[in-house]
């Protein structure tokens, strides 16, 4: 623990996007976002070694531009629908900002990997990459 | 940013589990692991509005046991495999130890959540809960 019951998170990338403002992001990758590149920290390419171009991988980010008091919201932002727990949706606001975001690596080039239809907007922190397992996707 | 190009995350809650001891621990939930209660911190408890029993959810974890400086693991711990970065596994040790869990929730009490087969040790920290989206899961 590094103190009081908190944990630090140190990003170990950045992405670079065409997605600037939040307001014109999609919600989710498959709703026209752009491709984008994660730009690592030199220190740690170590840790990329035998990813491949046409490996799915899990990437989570921290979405430093949400909101960390918000526990109940309209799921997509609908006023229609009732308000519903940050825990049952995929809002980017909630106590820990983490985003999920499933991609298809098109392309590497030194310490900087090109995915596919990622929502995350331009210089938003990476936090972990993982690749996909089976058991992620069985239903 | 919190400081300095950092983050901190603040557990929303904690894993309630007989697994103890990382030795004996499956690597994935399907590998044979119990039953575990998500124990809720009472100040997130409105984040939980909606979520069903049956629901699938992902659980993001802190490995608090892991090692934050290791870059080349061989997958599994098996020697026999060659080194491959940890970016490529889903090895517990790497610089940021989140963990990524997809478990069904088979029951709540409370600010209590009962989910099946979750291979994280008694007392570690959540950091996120969601639910699966079928962009998860499509191949």
């Amino acid at each position: 623990m590094d103190s009081g019951g908190s944990y630090v998170v140190h990003p170990i990338e950045w992405v670079e996007s065409s997605l600037v403002a939040r307001d014109a992001a999609p919600k989710q990758g498959d709703e026209g976002a752009p491709d984008a590149w994660l730009v690592f920290e030199p220190e740690v390419g170590e840790g990329l070694r035998g990813l491949q171009v046409g490996a799915e991988v899990i990437v989570l980010t921290w979405l430093d531009r949400a909101r960390r008091d918000v526990l109940v919201v309209h799921p997509r932002g609908d006023l229609t629908r009732p308000e519903t727990g940050v825990f049952n949706t995929r809002s980017p606001d909630r106590p820990n900002p983490v985003g999920l975001h499933r991609v298809m690596i098109v392309s590497t080039e030194g310490g900087r990997v090109l995915v596919r239809n990622l929502e995350a907007l331009d210089g938003t922190p990476i936090v972990d990459v993982k690749p996909v397992l089976d058991r992620d996707t069985e239903r």
